[in-house]
């Protein structure tokens, strides 16, 4: 399988780089929004090829820890529901959370089987590195997922003989991943017996996924339709745990943060590895998934998802104003010198406005 | 003027990422190669079309301070003139050299007009955080090339009021930006009156010109033919002067510093920012461009670049596998296990080899 394949299939141009009045960069990308019965009210790019959603749908894989009762058995704050689906910064405050989080099932960072890197942000990096330390798995961005998984784990083995049982817990066919993998089945409604598997970054299963699919289970953890009653309820409790910390969710300068820290309830946003990009609007029961077919995050599927929120979402003037800096933003030099802009393309805002 | 507007003139998947079996993204662009005379061995994608190439052509915005006897009269050594020609990491070595540059000149880093930035590998300014440090201008990439400038400009003004003179040297209309861009215009046979005018990261102008002008210039550079004599010479310093210190034209764990230090003069190459890359071939006589549309440089312009050297660079065993590893790489996850791969797609194999 090899999505994407054909020039015939190109998809439109979402996003563009301008230096001057000239376009210096282009990134072509795929967005869908539906409703949770399944109706499309966007399709711009080709929504039925198979995207793999990374960290985007780590909401969904956290269901199965609130639905167990693992959440409340080891008495889960919402700062630890919320880092449970974040891809965060690795800053101090989200390294006490994670090992706070790992602590209530009785583990350390040891458990972890996340790997290791350097925190993504260079200030932050950059005072680690000041303070002469080196980063651990607490500093990876899945380190608060795969602490859920250990406290799934934890409630799934009865406490017994935990660190046993939990080691390689990131395997497909270990008890927590599948029960991850049919929580991720059952939002989607996609057969992933059947998808293309892929490892992640964190060393789980990924599962190549119809943009549409992806968009549906985002309207459907929005509204709880289509969802058995134990799901929806795991999805709003964790929707409004990330909703009082969004901070947990990613951290500073992060797009997910700020989004949900202007707009609270009324979006929930995740954004994935090569640029996949989910997010659920309950007051409208929409669902938008998004992928960037070049992988660009940041600069590409970032700006996209803050164009579909300026479409679907009603605004004050002061979220607009932030909205706005995110989507079409001037882009300066080394100098602070305005040297372009990047911005959502007409033909996408056009697309997201039928 | 924008180009890549409409998805009729989509360029092919040159790069491709894929996770397990699966693409999961794709990078499409443009590459051109020619021969001195203009004759296109290679066109795939459109090659007419007009990128800005950034960085990519400091090697003929070095021109003028070799041309104007600016290098032998302040007695630049190899070092200076390949950093003259570099995007540089900022690390110790390169802020050295290019101290010692601009002290030839009787100048200091007060008049860089790049601005500053930390140096964009980890470890480097990981290193520089650790030490209590903050970057200045001489770590930023440019800050090599600006000092050719302020060493042109000695020689411009004769020496008296050089501070004075040099002000604003980054000004389009300014005697040392003149020369700059006349050399540019000499080297691809392009109008610049006429092109698309930006600001670039270092507040220096760039030009959009099209791909195969670029590809073109290159090729003069390692030929002489279609350059004047002064020209000629000048290029040919310059890029023996990169030959025989790669270190200097990049850095650590750097793409050029790793191709150049394998090759030698065989192959003169230069990236530039939102992946527009250059070579020159001299013992094929032949010049390369490439523009990957998305502009991501570090996955996809080298990528295509060292596949391009793979077809038309006669590579001993050791050489084909320093080659190999950049053209087509594992992708490994944070904990070392492979996930997928990154590689030059079919297609642009088959298009570099006609």
């Amino acid at each position: 399988m090899a999505p994407m394949d054909s020039d015939r299939t190109a998809n439109p141009v979402l996003v563009e780089a301008l230096r001057g009045d000239t376009r210096e960069s282009a990134h072509r990308g795929a967005i869908a929004v539906l409703d949770a019965d399944g109706k499309r009210l966007v399709a711009v790019g080709d929504v039925e090829r198979a995207v793999f959603p990374r960290s985007a749908v780590k909401v969904l894989q956290a269901i199965p820890l609130v639905e167990s009762g693992g959440a409340d058995r080891l008495a889960l704050d919402d700062e630890e529901l919320a880092i449970a689906c974040a891809s965060h910064n690795g800053e101090p405050r989200h390294v006490e959370v994670v090992e706070r989080m790992l602590a209530k099932a009785g583990l350390d960072v040891g458990a972890l089987e996340c790997g290791t890197h350097w925190p993504r942000l260079l200030p932050v990096a950059n005072a680690l590195a000041a303070s002469g330390k080196e980063p651990n798995a607490l500093n990876n961005n899945c380190s608060g997922k795969h602490a859920g998984f250990l406290c799934l784990a934890c409630v799934l083995c009865g406490g017994s003989h935990l660190r046993e049982y939990a080691k390689g817990y990131v395997a497909p066919r270990h008890p927590v991943m599948r029960a991850v993998t049919e929580a991720l089945e059952a939002a989607t409604g996609y057969d992933l017996q059947k998808a293309p598997r892929g490892i992640d970054g964190c060393s789980i299963p990924t599962y190549a996924i119809p943009l549409d699919r992806l968009a549906l289970a985002f309207a459907r953890i929005g509204t709880g339709t289509g969802l058995r009653p134990g799901h929806a309820r795991a999805a709003t409790r964790l929707r409004k745990a990330v909703a009082q910390h969004p901070f947990m969710a990613a951290g500073s300068d992060r797009f997910d943060t700020k989004v949900m820290e202007a707009l609270g309830e009324r979006v929930y946003c995740k954004v994935g590895a090569e640029a996949v990009f989910c997010a659920s609007f309950p007051e409208r029961g929409l669902g938008v998934a998004i992928k960037i077919d070049d992988g660009n995050t940041a600069r590409a599927a970032e700006v996209a998802m803050a164009a579909a929120i300026e479409a679907f979402v009603d605004l004050d003037d002061e979220e607009a104003d932030v909205l706005r800096r995110l989507s079409d933003m001037p882009l300066r030099n080394w100098n602070g010198i305005e040297v372009g802009a990047l911005r959502a393309t007409t033909e996408l805002r056009e697309g997201l406005h039928g």
